[in-house]
């Protein structure tokens, strides 16, 4: 609502006023009252509405009605003007025995102004929202939307949207959220009046306003057509340059459309929460800057980064192609023509030789009512796949963002195969529809280790709708958490599982062998170059079974983290029949964890088809045992398991199927504006 | 509440375990069974509690129990250990016959950890408090809190002790706030457990937290006497280059504070809130790192920079001594004497001509249920009273603290007598119970204009205890809204009124005297050097009037943004009769206001007593008629009018009373952390 505006009244004086419909004008009478006033009367034509405080008690207030020190006329109008100073309102002041002082005059031009937005979410810019100037979270919740415009509409020499100061192409406006500004009243307003739209200088860091230029009203159609191909015909409104400019006002009853681009995404530093401002100005004199009379104000958020966790359907596969991966990558082929999806190849020119396809991104997403596109988070990690996630992802209606760290920084554990996302869960009755954020980082308790990078962190943290876990993975080698567990989807419970690494599960399978007489059968059989073990040389090994029993303790804390922050009972987990051992890091001061055998965790999915590292597990008449146990474990959730060979081309090189993968997947139909936060 | 820890335990191992009384175990039975187990039975000493679940149906767990897939064993521990491993709890597997396959024996040891804060804000550590490892606002809130260590010990050579990374003076631990960990258990941690402390690396920029050098318990006196008098006698604990320490555990039932300092305010990338956390590290093996087993946290705000009204009791005057103003001095050191408060002169040789002590700082304090001290907040300004702040207020028990700007962002607005506080209101519901900060700035619609720098507006909204209102005052020559308003204690009402400096009113005491026959009458007699013009000529200098009609309009406007923000009737406002005159800006491009006599809404207000600028009004029977309507107008509020002569040493240099003059203020009794947010 807005609050009634002070409006000076002389007596003796015509004054022209501007009135926005809804609002009221104040006006003291006793302060510009002619001296020895006592009485006073008003007259106005019908579209002027008032009332006087304290109320009087004379029902017409055409003859005098006694002057109070305090006495307040509120006016107010109920219809826009036709034209300029058609409704009128007059004061006449009397004196002690009602002889007339004094008269006022007023000649007052009523306009209704609306600046709008689309803040009940459903698409459309609806008139006049009355929450319009607020942001509230959850289906009962209210206030617009806007996107950060981090996709590129040029497929050559491109650069992001949202770091040109242009409307490139039409289709860019798509990406951006329209404002309207409805206005009715005179065909012009009157002298010196304008209309201005202004943000704060923080919010300007944050958001751009484009208009489309009004065409030439001459008539010029060679001017139009300059315009329309060679000029800008969105012109800039606001910008980090521009904090403020007027806007024309069109007369009648007249709508313009304005496009308000987000530029950048929620931070440590930026709560996601950007104000537009548009004002009526009054003229005063030259020389003297004029003065805002009626401000109308919209509120958007920035919409976040958002993941897509396994549960969700695949849209897209993305492997590299190296000169040593045919075999694997034939199998990803086959896996993905099954599953129906489609496979993008990231061949070596571009890969040069980098084949950890899971590491240098994430895919992930933004929505907003109108428009909503993929977006990829590139890695600080920058391998020699840095240039993928922009040159090749990058793209109309395919967004990019990345957080740059100095090198220092950055560490193994800044890949992405560190960075996943749950399932939706509920937790002690909160609700996190779209899931949560999992990352790995060092003990908090840890006097050194690696880290997950700050900048990265704070993004992640910031987007607020997928609130994140950290982890402890600074324990594994490689040090990513999708070295011990992953998410599956399952028909039952809370719609998924989530599979954990388990030395103690892979020893038993380990001892079940033995105990049903198979204590000879070898683990890598058949792999040449591989030194082959058998049960019973597993098993024996006390060193072994020592790394493995500090293993399961790094993952049951993990474990524990995950049953509580995620909300999970025991059924919800399976644990892995996966075996690791401990080498000593490059500086040979520590032990870090790597898995002795493929670790089948790290696995792609793909619906219900899960491609799993082939570990090449001692076998009982001819059946690997530990691809029997995963099928055991997993076939009765209506999986289907594929196992692949990609033991020399990435197990080898401390990678498994996750890590050489990628998949881009369907966005949620959660809509993270209906989260209550 | 602790989570269930998992334990992994092994049959035909016996095994010692560290337990947190309060924290449980969870034993998975299933997973570390022997082979073909079908049953187990469970046996303890007194101290030891446990619970199976699926709850068994036999009440004695002496005789075997089915095992089932998901069978879970949960152990706890009543009491603290006197010894290690005191306490002990066994397992034992059966087959299908019931015969004995093996039995876990676990060898229990438990401690009592609590890392202690005042989290019910009473002034004690209190022990335990479950609220303590979050912060909520309001008398039924919780959550400790901390102070920014921004005075200094040291009286030369000084420094903010929050810069110095040393405990400089035993009263520095009065600045900050106490934690205590307390520990109940055996002697000493059973071998290779120990206490960490630990930070994450975002709150280790705002926090430092010492402790105790423990005595040397070898009894060597000499040592005690080195480090008490040479050597830090308060060891870093935590900072920005130590995020994890190991703390003693010192056996028995023990105590150990530490004292945490506060190093920055909230800012707009620090919303002021702190955890601390003590971990209880179990050990694995060398060359791995430990893992925590069980954490306490403890979380702090940081006490915000409080601002204090006119409407608090003072404490202290600040005045500059010039070369020229000896007279206004002297009326101030009666007017501050009759008022019973102290006079501070900063004297030339400390402000070197810059006599405008309300523009260089503002005085505000820190509150914490053990310590309160005030704070200047130093203006980016720097004038040459520049140095003042730092080098003549900070102290024991005075803290500093300022934002630096670029040269070039800083404008006049900047000045503090552009920065004041409301007193406490309540606007539609709303309780502001340490009233709101009040600043001036350009028409938020203005494409050009001064404003106040950036990085002060974000401080002061960071603040959040007293939200901020951006009043407009660019339209004034030198720009500071102490140039139009202030506020005043009163009896009645909301316990003050807001001053409105009115030409209006002005205008209306100037025509009362043309009407009562003193249009002659001269403003500015004897005042030599001044024009001296009578009633009739000011009121008959169209000029002037169209001048004070836009002074008015711009007053009117802020007027209807204090009503609005502050919850204001008119009869919360008075208007003084205060009338202003345009001059052109430095470029001569626009136009702004002075005072066109002295300012008297710009007053120094000390209890009841106020301290005007003399107007050298027309004068009536040998009074001045604006004195007369400013004690008429102010007097009934028990209020005594001092005017004091200005023009010379203040008014003809573009400042008044209150331009040069600093209250500092008692701090309010209601406690910030009492606001409902």
């Amino acid at each position: 609502m807005n609050h009634p505006r002070t409006l000076r009244v002389d007596y003796d004086q015509t004054a022209s006023v501007m009135c926005v419909v809804g609002s009221e004008l104040n006006v003291n009478l006793n302060r510009s009252a002619p001296p020895s006033s006592k009485f006073f009367s008003v007259k106005c034509t019908p579209s002027v509405q008032y009332s006087i405080i304290p109320t009087p008690l004379k029902e017409s207030h055409l003859s005098p009605i006694p002057l109070h020190g305090k006495s307040v006329l509120l006016i107010g109008m109920s219809r826009a003007s036709q034209h300029e100073n058609d409704s009128k309102l007059s004061i006449r002041y009397y004196g002690e025995s009602e002889e007339v002082l004094g008269r006022a005059v007023l000649h007052l031009t009523a306009v209704e102004i609306s600046l709008d937005v689309d803040a009940d979410r459903d698409g459309v810019v609806e008139k006049n929202n009355t929450n319009k100037g607020s942001w509230k979270w959850g289906p009962n919740g209210h206030g617009a939307i806007l996107l950060v415009n981090c996709d590129t509409e040029r497929k050559f020499r491109k650069k992001l949207d949202s770091e040109s100061e242009e409307v490139s192409e039409h289709s860019d406006l798509k990406d951006m959220t329209v404002m309207a500004l409805r206005t009715k009243g005179p065909a012009k307003l009157p002298e010196g009046y304008k209309l201005t739209m202004h943000i704060s200088q923080g919010d300007a860091e944050s958001v751009r306003v484009f208009k489309l230029r009004s065409p030439d009203t001459t008539g010029n159609i060679l001017k139009n057509l300059f315009y329309k191909y060679f000029e800008k015909a969105f012109p800039l409104v606001l910008s980090s340059k521009v904090l403020s400019q007027e806007v024309p006002y069109l007369g009648g009853t007249a709508e313009m459309n304005f496009y308000v681009e987000g530029l950048r995404f929620p931070d440590k530093d930026f709560n996601g929460l950007i104000r537009i401002n548009l004002s009526l100005l009054e003229p005063i004199s030259t020389g003297l800057p004029e003065t805002p009379i009626f401000t109308d104000t919209v509120v958007f958020r920035v919409a976040p980064w958002i993941m897509t966790p396994n549960t969700l359907q695949p849209s897209e596969v993305f492997v590299c192609s190296t000169s040593d991966n045919y075999r694997f990558l034939k199998s990803m082929r086959s896996l993905v023509a099954k599953s129906g999806y489609k496979l993008n190849i990231c061949h070596e020119y571009m890969n040069r030789g980098d084949r950890w396809m899971q590491d240098e991104l994430e895919f992930g997403y933004i929505d907003a009512p109108h428009k909503q596109f993929p977006v990829v988070l590139d890695s600080p990690r920058d391998g020699k796949l840095k240039d993928f996630p922009y040159s090749q992802l990058l793209g109309p209606d395919f967004g990019y963002v990345t957080r740059m760290a100095e090198e220092d920084d950055v560490s193994s554990l800044d890949s992405f195969g560190n960075l996943e996302v749950s399932p939706p869960v509920t937790v002690n009755g909160k609700d996190y529809p779209l899931g949560r954020i999992i990352i790995g980082v060092a003990f908090p308790t840890a006097t050194k280790g690696r880290n997950m990078t700050k900048v990265v962190q704070d993004f992640l943290w910031a987007q607020k709708v997928q609130e994140p876990i950290a982890l402890f993975s600074d324990w594994l080698y490689v040090g990513h958490v999708d070295e011990f567990m992953t998410f599956v989807p399952a028909p039952d419970r809370k719609g998924f599982r989530l599979l954990l690494a388990s030395p103690d599960a892979g020893y038993k399978v380990f001892r079940g062998l033995r105990n049903a007489g198979h204590g000879q059968a070898k683990l890598f059989e058949g792999l040449k170059d591989e030194e082959q073990k058998t049960v019973d040389e597993i098993l024996d090994d006390e060193g072994l079974r020592g790394e493995n029993n500090y293993v399961q303790h790094c993952i049951d804390w993990n474990r524990d983290v995950l049953k509580r922050e995620l909300g999970l009972d025991e059924d919800d987990i399976i644990d892995l029949p996966i075996l690791f051992k401990l080498v000593p890091d490059k500086k040979e001061e520590e032990f870090r964890a790597l898995a002795y055998y493929p670790d089948m965790v790290n696995m792609i999915v793909l619906g219900k088809n899960l491609g799993i590292p082939k570990p090449f597990g001692p076998k009982v008449n001819g059946r690997c045992a530990l691809e029997a146990e995963m099928c055991a474990l997993l076939e009765g959730l209506g999986l289907s398991c594929t196992f692949i060979n990609d033991f020399a081309s990435y197990h080898k090189l401390l990678g498994e199927v996750h890590c050489g993968s990628n998949v881009r997947r369907e966005a949620f139909d959660f809509k993270w504006w209906n989260l209550e936060m």
